[in-house]
C-alpha cells in the first residue's frame, strides 16, 4: 500500500504556475508523502533557457533544457508550459512511456484533446487536467466523478476572470469597456493584448473541455459558437441593471431534448443574468461554474480562476491523485469514447433574447414590430417601451423585447426583418438571457 | 480494463434516498456501464419489512429482509438506512468481506467513523460518503482529492437546509422562529420534531466529518462545540439586516496558528455573515460550503443539501467510483491516520463577537461598559449606541459592541462582568461574526 521509493515528478515549465507547483512540492514533502503513500520527488524542471530571472527559492540544479531525458526518467509529468508545441509532443512522449500526465493547458486540450486522451488510453496512463478549467475551482473532478451517476442538463460558466472583472467594473463604476480593460491590465488581470480574453477565445476553449466532460462527447473548439464582450457598451450594462440583470460572459453547454438522447449546444457569449441567480453575485476576477443535473439539481462551484498559487493548488491535487494511483495500481475514470450527442450548429441553439431597438416615438410602432417578430415564429415574453421625452414630436423611443426561448436562426431572421422597418432607427443591442 | 461480469450492488434501505438510488441504477444501465466499464447489477434491496408502501417502480422481487446474505454476495454495498444500528454492523460485515461501501450516514460517520475507516483500511476496501455532507454538493471528493496538495485553513458551511430555510424566512418575511419552523414543516423541510436540525446536532455531525477530512485529524462529534438557532429572535435577524448582515447557522472548522502546525477549532453556531460574503446569498433550503485554502484561496460549493434525488446523485457518483476501482484494481486516497492537529476546547475558540445590551440611556455608560470589556483583554472594533428616544428620561438605549477576534473564554468573562454593571439592564444577544 505504501513504499519508500520516491515517485519522480518532472515539471515542464517554470513560469508563474510552474514556480508555485515546484515550491508546493519542495515545501510540503511530508504532507504530500502522507497523502500519496510514498515520497514525491521533484526530479527536474524543464525550461527553455537556464538564465531567465526566477524565484530564488527554485534550486538551480533542478533546471534543465533537456525535456526528453527528464520525461524519460519520470513517473509523473506535469505540463504547465502552455501553448501547443512543444507541450503536445512532450505530453505524447510521456504518455507513450507510461508516465502519468497532469496538465493545465486548456488551449492544447481544446484543440488536441482527442489525440491526447487516445494516447493516454492506449498506454493505460492517467491524464488529468483540473487546472485547465477555472483554475483552483474543483470542477473537472466533480463533473467527471461526483456526477458520474447523474445526467448533466446544462452548464453556465463564468470561466474567464478578465472579462468578469471588466464587466463588473462597468457595472459597479459605470466605466466603458476600454476604461475597464485598461484597469484590468493595470491590476494584472489582462494581457497587453487582451484579445484572447475579451473576444471569448479563452472561454471557448474551456467551454469545449467542460462540454466534452459533461456530455461524454468530443466537442472541438470549432464546435463552440463564440462571441466576446467587445460589443457590450456602458449603456447595455446600465440598462441591464435597471431591469434587474447583470451582463456576464458565459460559457454555455446544454442538452436540448431528452437528457440522454438529445443534441448539445456549446457557446460563449455575453448574457443577461437575473440579479437573483447565484452567478450574478460572482464579482471581480472570480470564476464560477453553475451546473444543472437531473438528479443533483442546481450546483455551483466558485473560486479563483487564475493565478499562480490557485492554479498550482489544482495541479498538485491532480499530482497526488495520479501518484496515488500509480502506487496502488488502478486507473481513474477514463475519458469516454462515447459520442453520445450530436453537436448543434450555432444557428440551431435555443435561448431567450432581449432585443433593444431605437424606434420612432409614435403610436403603432410597437404593434408593427411585434407582428414582424411573431411572423418569424418568435414568441414575445415582455415588451418595454421607453419614450425619450424629447421636445420635438419626431423623437425616438427605446423598445426592449424579451422573447421566449427561440432558435437563434429564427431570432436573427426576425431582427433582420425588424431592422428593415421604416420606423426602426437602429438595433441597439441583441443579448441572450440565461439563468432566468 | 472492462468486463462483462456485472458488479453486484447491494442496497441497504429503501426510503426516500434508497428508492432514488435503486431507480437510478435500474433506469440507466447503459450509462452506468459506460462510466464503470462493466454492467452494474442491483442485486437486492434490504428492507425491514416487505409490505411497506413503496414506489411501484421498485421490483418486488429485489426486496429482501435477509441483509447478511445480500451483503455476502455483493461487490458494492450501499447503506442508506440511516441510524447507528444495524447500519454499523452491516457496514462492518461488508468491509470485512472486502466489499466496497458507499454510505450517506452522517450520524454513523460522526460517531463511529474511526472504527469504520480502520475496518476499510484493514480490508483494503473503499468506504465513500459524499452524500453524508451537504447532499448533492460534491464537497467530500474536492476536499479529499482536489485539495490534497493544498492546506485548508478554514471551512464555513451552511450544511443544514432546514435551519437555513428558517433563518431565510425570518429575514425575508419577518417571521419569528416558531412561525418559520412551522412553515419549514409544512414545506417538508423540517421533521415533526425539529430538534436535530434546530439545535444544530445535524450540522455538528457534518462539521465533524468535514473537519476530519480537511485537517487529516480525527474529530469526534464530542469535539464539536454546538449551539443551535433556538435563541435567535426576529429582532436579532432584523438588527443584523440593518447592519448589513444575515444570520446563518454555520459549521466552522479552522486552524488557529500555523496552517501545518496549529490547533483546530470545530463548532456549530449561528453567526452574523456580511451581506457581501458569498454565503450570505445562499437562500431557502440550499446548502453551501465555503473553503479557504492556502493555495487555492476562497472556494465555495453550492447546491441542494437534502432530498431523495440530490442525495441519490451523490451516492451514485460514489458507486461509479468504487465500482470502477474494483474493476481496475487500485485504491482511492485512504482516510488519513495522522492526528495532525490537537482539537481546541470550545472556550479556546477565537472569533469576533457582537454583543447587544440594553443599557440605561444616560451619559457615561458606554465608557463604563467599554472599560470592563477592555479589562478582560477583549479588543473592541466598533460600538453602536441607539437611543430608544422614550418619553421618560430614564429610558433604555441599545449598545451593540463588535469585538476584534477574541478567545471565547475571555468574551464570556467580559459579558458576565458587563451583565453585572448597574446601568446594564439586559444582555440582548451574543452572536459570533464570521466571514468578515
Amino acid at each position: 500500500m505504501s513504499g519508500t521509493t520516491p515517485l519522480r515528478v518532472a515539471l515542464l515549465g517554470c513560469g508563474v504556475v510552474g514556480t508555485q507547483v515546484a515550491l508546493g512540492i519542495l515545501a510540503n514533502p511530508i504532507d504530500l508523502a502522507a497523502r500519496v503513500g510514498a515520497p514525491i520527488e521533484l526530479a527536474g524542471i524543464f525550461v527553455r533557457t537556464l538564465d531567465a530571472e526566477r524565484d530564488p527559492a527554485i534550486p538551480r540544479d533542478l533546471l534543465t533544457t533537456d525535456a526528453e531525458s527528464l520525461i524519460d526518467d519520470a513517473d509523473v509529468v506535469v505540463e504547465v508550459m502552455g501553448g501547443i508545441e512543444p507541450a503536445r509532443t512532450l505530453i505524447l512522449r510521456a504518455l507513450a512511456r507510461g508516465a502519468a500526465v497532469v496538465t493545465a493547458n486548456k488551449a492544447l486540450l481544446a484543440q488536441g484533446g482527442p489525440e491526447l486522451f487516445e494516447a493516454a488510453d492506449a498506454a493505460g496512463a492517467d491524464l488529468l487536467y483540473e487546472a485547465a478549467v477555472a483554475g483552483a475551482i474543483p470542477i473537472v473532478r466533480p463533473i467527471r466523478e461526483s456526477l458520474a451517476g447523474d445526467h448533466v442538463r446544462r452548464i453556465l460558466g463564468i470561466v474567464n476572470g478578465t472579462t468578469n472583472f471588466v464587466l463588473d467594473k462597468m457595472a459597479t463604476e459605470g466605466l466603458d469597456l476600454d476604461q475597464a480593460v485598461k484597469q484590468a491590465q493595470e491590476f494584472g488581470f489582462a494581457e497587453a493584448d487582451p484579445t484572447a480574453d475579451v473576444e471569448g477565445y479563452d472561454a471557448a476553449a474551456k467551454a469545449a473541455i467542460l462540454a466534452s466532460l459533461a456530455f461524454h462527447t468530443r466537442v472541438a473548439l470549432s464546435d463552440v459558437a463564440r462571441e466576446g464582450i467587445s460589443a457590450v457598451t456602458a449603456e447595455d450594462v446600465e440598462w441591464a441593471r435597471t431591469t434587474g440583470h447583470v451582463i456576464k460572459l458565459l460559457a454555455v453547454a446544454e442538452v436540448l431534448g431528452p437528457v440522454d438522447d438529445g443534441e448539445i449546444s456549446v457557446r460563449v457569449h455575453p448574457a443577461l443574468v437575473p440579479d437573483t441567480h447565484p452567478l450574478a453575485t460572482v464579482r471581480g476576477a472570480f470564476n464560477a461554474v453553475f451546473v444543472e443535473a437531473e438528479g443533483a439539481g442546481p450546483l455551483m462551484f466558485y473560486g479563483q480562476g487564475a493565478g499562480g498559487r490557485p492554479t498550482a493548488s489544482a495541479v498538485l491535487g491532480d499530482v497526488v491523485s495520479v501518484a496515488r494511483r500509480r502506487l496502488t495500481g488502478g486507473k481513474g475514470l477514463r475519458e469516454s469514447k462515447d459520442q453520445r450527442f450530436p453537436v448543434l450548429p450555432p444557428a440551431a441553439a435555443v435561448t431567450r433574447f432581449q432585443v433593444r431597438l431605437a424606434i420612432a416615438d409614435r403610436p403603432g410602432v410597437l404593434a408593427q414590430v411585434a407582428t414582424v417578430v411573431a411572423d418569424h415564429g418568435v414568441s414575445i415574453d415582455t415588451v418595454r417601451q421607453t419614450s425619450s421625452h424629447r421636445e420635438d414630436s419626431s423623437g425616438t423611443a427605446t423598445l426592449a423585447i424579451t422573447t421566449h426561448a427561440a432558435r437563434e436562426a429564427s431570432l436573427t431572421a426576425a431582427v433582420d426583418a425588424v431592422a428593415g422597418l421604416e420606423p426602426v432607427h437602429e438595433i441597439i443591442s441583441v443579448l441572450r438571457v440565461e439563468g432566468a
